[in-house]
């Protein structure tokens, strides 16, 4: 009996997919060895897993039309964004096509009036807002890589400015997705609430790929602030500056940004961006609002600051000084490898209830300190959520073994916080052996039961998630 | 062979099934015509169909027992908050349990430094907003009436708070449920946000317990504005009301509540609770904040609102007057029956676009007119969704066809801008029919999928929703 599961398809059904779609997509298909690898590769130390051809659609029917195809030959769909996953998302463990979104690029409506736009998975987060500069709108949504708006839906992503915006759960209205049959359908339509069924568009945020290949997204906007502010405010303590964000978010300041980097995080911002930061725990704040607001803001949280410690603050209110702090920020992933040049960066992402934060963050530090391993520390502290980006030598086994024990201890350290395995970033493949920890046999059972109805030929990335 | 759908039970199965739960449940058991009849009735012109029995649960564990029993014996099950729903979610029309959630009534926990709480779904929005009174913290939904969160959960309630904090599908953190085998699952855990796996929680909320019953509710709480200050304003027509949101919204200001309601709607509000309101379109808006910023924000709003010829402002900065005001639009559906004293009302729940709310509600007015149909309106305005309150007269056939007409134009309408049949009401009977037009056949044959593999033998609140 057939339980469902992918198995590599057989050489005379995937030759027949290829040919036929190498037919159709002539110089937008490729079985080129270079184009495979790079289209397995992310930034894991998972090997590269790569599929046997990448196409490049240039529409959701033409998507359908592929989907159909694979279906009849039960050959394996992986969807491909930008690649900037960090679980192993795109890896094809059981070969196939891997369906590139590059082309699908079209920013298709923005409506002003409803803040809110429509736009093909292919755009990336920077694009849409270049686009966007002269409405006055803008999408908050900045994981730290330029990934594309398909694959940020997919993996339910967020990034600095989910503490006032939400993540992209909140932030997407309605796809387009076609189905493991080639079907085309909307989750929902436009208007901005609804109690009309199953929420399918929630279920296809965060699927990664799993259910189905989205077509095109509808997303909210919101009007750029009048004013933004920003400040960097050193702490004592790692402690004192949870602390801080906390009394903050309590006491209803609607902080746009808060972001908690760890004295060695510092220390990599400081050589990687030049800068001159004191290397002490420290947040990275900003303040959306009119400008008296955004003044009043910053006011109170400086006070609130002062009460845990908090000192030497460093305001940007210059746009420039600002891009230049908040790059800062989003560069943290590279600038980790000033700290260890030539090293492995591996990024974990582990998010508990916020009164856990500090002593979650604190406990890793020492786990670290303990296994003898190198890594920063950032946190989304509003949001629950910190990286630890280990630097590993990977030819040394006997540091990948203790870095594995480590990965495993941070996860059961979240659980037992009531956290979760992943904030944001997904489980792709790296995580899948974390699901039985996280969900209890009935929801994993009912995930499962979800999968296989709507992907019974298990075809649509299969190996990922909880397949 | 077996398509799934419910049929009544035969009498055997029902029996072996009010017999043990009444030798198990005692006087938590009733078979009582009356007390079947108030389970079946709703706020609707649709039929009651009472169930055959009702049980009165008092932890997630009876209601395992109860779900294991109905389903050995293929018997439906209907869960009952407070029987406030509006569209026949609780009616019994294949006969079988109603699941009464009113003792599980326990708030289990309230965490104030993660703004959150976990409660059973017995326990209604005021009374849980009068449990956090002291802690400086509140629970933003409202629908009109005190529903029970379990209830609001299954509908994907929202009211008038919408708007700022978002509904039910934003404030629930996760579910506690009964699946359709009687087993007790978790949803999510406690973090703020969470990549690992498909949104089950989301699929809970609004899922109108077709897909299990909920046992607990952990919910997103927000800290006590410092202050609020709250106006209504008249307008020359209904487009500058809207109109006057729209900009509102777009220039960013965090508008707390905005209020729509017609001339007709504030006619029935005055007469109800003995105000002295102008006779025309109104918007009530409110603004939470610090003190100055909520100042700040009124005097932008005025402003905003005199370009659309706004006037006779009224503010309320006494609570008792906010209040008043707040009570008065709160009680609208019954303040329409001071219109026409012994009629039935019928309150639709259509949701557009923002940008085609005032088209929508002037094209709805003028098919009222012709339709010779009473029905004052009330709308969210920030979020599109607004409601008809009609009042019928059922003896009278030539109105009741009217009506019928009247309300699928009205879906018709919602439709054709990219609308949707519901904004917060939900589908129970009532809007079944709607269903084919509201998703693509696609989208329809996933979410029915979902039931299916979920609830194979259709012992779910059968007969409602997707189902």
């Amino acid at each position: 009996m057939d339980d469902g599961r992918m198995i590599r398809p057989d050489a005379a059904a995937l030759s027949a997919v290829t040919r036929a779609l190498q037919s159709q997509f002539g110089n937008r298909f490729s079985d080129n060895a270079t184009i495979r690898e790079q289209h397995g590769h992310t930034l894991t130390w998972t090997a590269n897993q790569p599929p046997d051809a990448v196409v490049f659609p240039q529409s959701a029917e033409e998507v359908s039309q592929i989907v159909k195809l694979c279906a009849a030959h039960r050959v394996p769909i992986i969807p491909y964004g930008t690649g900037t996953s960090l679980e192993g998302h795109v890896n094809a463990p059981f070969g196939g096509v891997s369906v590139d979104t590059s082309l699908m690029k079209r920013i298709i409506s923005v409506h002003p009036e409803d803040l809110d736009c429509v736009v093909e998975p292919g755009v990336t987060r920077k694009e849409l807002n270049e686009h966007l500069r002269d409405t006055g709108m803008f999408f908050p949504i900045d994981p730290g890589a330029d990934a594309s708006i398909g694959g940020m839906t997919s993996t339910r992503a967020s990034g600095t400015n989910a503490v006032r915006y939400g993540t992209m759960k909140d932030n997407v209205l309605s796809v387009t997705a076609v189905t493991a049959r080639g079907e085309i359908m909307r989750t929902a339509r436009r208007a901005k609430k609804s109690s009309a069924g199953y929420d399918l568009t929630r279920l296809f945020v965060g699927a990664e790929g799993t259910l189905g290949i989205i077509t095109d997204i509808t997303l909210r906007l919101y009007g750029i602030p009048e004013a933004i502010s920003a400040a960097v405010c050193t702490f004592p303590s790692v402690q004192d500056a949870c602390d801080t964000a906390i009394a903050t978010i309590q006491s209803g300041i609607p902080i746009a940004r808060v972001e908690l980097c760890d004295e060695m995080m510092v220390r990599a911002v400081n050589l990687h961006s030049k800068l001159a930061l004191p290397e002490q725990p420290m947040l990275l704040v900003e303040f959306h609002g009119t400008k008296a607001f955004a003044q009043e803001q910053t006011e109170r949280f400086g006070e609130i600051a002062r009460d845990f410690g908090g000192g030497d603050f460093q305001w940007a209110s210059r746009p420039e000084d600002r891009t230049k702090l908040w790059q800062a920020r989003h560069d943290a992933y590279w600038a980790c490898f000033t700290l260890r040049p030539g090293a492995k960066a591996i990024a974990t992402d582990i998010c508990v209830p916020l009164s856990r934060l500090a002593e979650c963050v604190v406990e890793t530090q020492r786990d670290l300190a303990e296994s003898r391993l190198l890594g920063p520390i950032v946190g989304h502290v509003g949001d629950g959520n910190f990286h630890v980006n280990l630097l590993i030598d990977l030819d040394d086994p006997d540091e990948v073994q203790r870095t594995e024990g480590f990965l495993d201890r941070l996860v059961q350290r979240g659980h037992a916080m009531d956290g979760t395995c992943t904030g944001e970033h997904g489980i792709g493949q790296a995580k899948m052996k974390y699901l039985d920890a996280e969900h209890s046999p009935a929801a994993l059972s009912m995930m499962r039961a979800i999968k296989q109805a709507l992907d019974p030929l298990s075809i649509m990335n299969p190996g990922k998630h909880v397949g």
